[in-house]
Parts: structure tokens; C-alpha cells; sequence
């Protein structure tokens, strides 16, 4: 298939210069207090931005190379099949994190509980809408006894 | 900043064959079927999927061009920044859709509450994991009295 090409429209600006010691999701960084630096040229597009709460950043894992498509996750000692994951390690290893919007000046956005680390390109906001993006999942695969972990799971250089 | 290239891993297949008429979030399509054709070079990845009744599919809007930095929503009728909304026509279009995943024979997935067109670009797929997924939004912005409408709107061409 056809190869897709996307320009990062910003860079993502937290305290983690290395991804060794990292929380692995933003449900463990509460507080940890970041920014999000937009291309100026892209401004036009926060307008109404600052009546949300929380906000979905998608971004590259530019630290990652090349991809497994078996994994041992943070949260397991057993190997997964990587699309029952949430490893950076992926065929396109893009991320996913839902981060609280604190507050805009111009193309900065203020941001917290993030999980990302310094100088991530970004791909793309969107609103959190919880009438869209909130389920009731009654089957979380081998999460079940491990999701509640993530907030004390840091991760290393495994998937570098 | 450097563009980055990402390689399709499957293709979607739903009933939709064009966007006009089709339900506009996952929470408008209850109970419509489809598929994901995984690349059958990728099905080890697939491995222990099927303990979760949730899925997350990042995909391309391919049938958008271009892009526009403010909108008029498929839910309003005012003009809205474009990080605003959930349009397809935004410097990166990336779709996210949380659909239900009912069960996996080969390289096929089969899932319903499909809000995607037909013979979209599949970029990855994330289990849903609830603990790490949901956030008690406090603002929801210009969302605040028309999430509910998203059952009964339909999308038209606007953002082809």
C-alpha cells in the first residue's frame, strides 16, 4: 500500500529528556506539567480550543526504530501480540495521549499529565468529548488484573 | 520540520461507499458491521487482540484534501478552529474510531459501530483500555448541548 507522508505541526514540550523512568500513560503523570509549541502558521486553528478540558494529542514516537510485532509490555512479564498493546514499538509508531489543556497563549498550549517525552513531534489535537470517546469495555484482554499498575510502572529502554 | 511516512497496515471495509450520509462518530453507527483486512504479513501482531471487547483504529481521511484551519462542524452551524472539532479536513487527517471488536478469523477483524467509509487506510490498531482512555471532562466547549445530537446527524461533503 501506498505510503502517507505528515508534517508534524508542532513539538511537544514536557521534563523527560529520556524515555527511561517515563510514566507509561498520562493516568501516572498526574500534575507533570508540559507545553505544546504549535507551528505559528497553524494558530487560526485553537480558536474554541480553550473551552475544553482535555484534549487528544496524537504524535509520533520518534525514539522508536523499526517495530516488533510481539512485545513484553511495561504491565506484563508475558510477550503480547503488539496491536494488543500500547507499546511504541509499532508498524507506524504513532502515540496517543489524552492530556488536560491548562490554558493557550498564541501557539503555546499549557498542558498536563503528560507522558511524552521532550521535543515529541505532534500530529494532531483533537477535542476529548467523553460522548464519543468513552465506552463501557467489559473485556480488556490481559489488562485486567494490570491496567490499575500504570500508575506506579515506569517505563525503560526496551522499545527504543 | 521533517515529514514523516507511514505504510498503511489494512484496509477498513464497511457499507459506506461515500461520506455523504454516513453517521459521523462510532456512537452514531451502533450495530453496523464491518471489517478490518490486516496485512497478512502483520497477523502476529494480532496475538491475545481478541480478549478485548474494544478496539482503537487510527486511520487516514483519504477522501479529504487539503486542509482548513477553521470549520463549520457537521454539529454546528457557526465556524469552529479546526483543533477544535473532529473534522477530517485538518493539517493531518488522521481519524481515530473506538469501534466494538467481535471476533478475529485469520487476518480479518470483524467490528461494529463502523462510522468509517469504505476502502479507508488503516494506520494502527490499540486495544481500548478504560483505566487509561476516559477522563471526567469538566468542559466540554462548543460540544456542550450537541454531543447528544451525533446519533441523528449524518455527514454531506463539506470536508471532501
Amino acid at each position: 500500500m501506498k505510503a502517507i507522508s505528515y508534517t508534524p505541526i508542532g513539538i511537544i514540550r514536557s521534563p523527560f529528556n529520556a524515555v527511561e523512568g517515563m510514566p507509561i500513560q498520562s493516568k501516572g503523570a498526574e500534575g507533570i506539567r508540559g507545553t505544546v509549541e504549535l507551528n505559528p502558521e497553524l494558530v487560526a486553528g485553537l480558536q474554541d480550543l480553550d473551552g475544553f478540558s482535555h484534549i487528544i494529542l496524537l504524535y509520533s514516537f520518534h525514539l522508536s526504530n523499526g517495530y516488533s510485532l510481539v512485545v513484553k509490555p511495561f504491565l506484563d512479564d508475558r510477550h503480547r501480540g503488539v496491536f494488543s498493546t500500547r507499546a511504541p514499538k509499532r508498524p507506524n509508531s504513532i502515540g496517543i495521549s489524552i492530556v488536560k489543556l491548562v490554558g493557550i497563549s498564541g501557539n503555546i498550549l499549557h498542558i498536563e499529565d503528560v507522558d511524552i517525552v521532550d521535543g515529541t513531534p505532534l500530529l494532531d489535537i483533537k477535542p476529548f468529548v467523553p460522548e464519543f470517546d468513552m465506552r463501557r469495555a467489559d473485556k480488556i484482554g490481559w489488562f485486567a488484573d494490570k491496567s490499575r499498575d500504570v500508575k506506579d510502572t515506569r517505563a525503560d529502554e526496551r522499545f527504543k
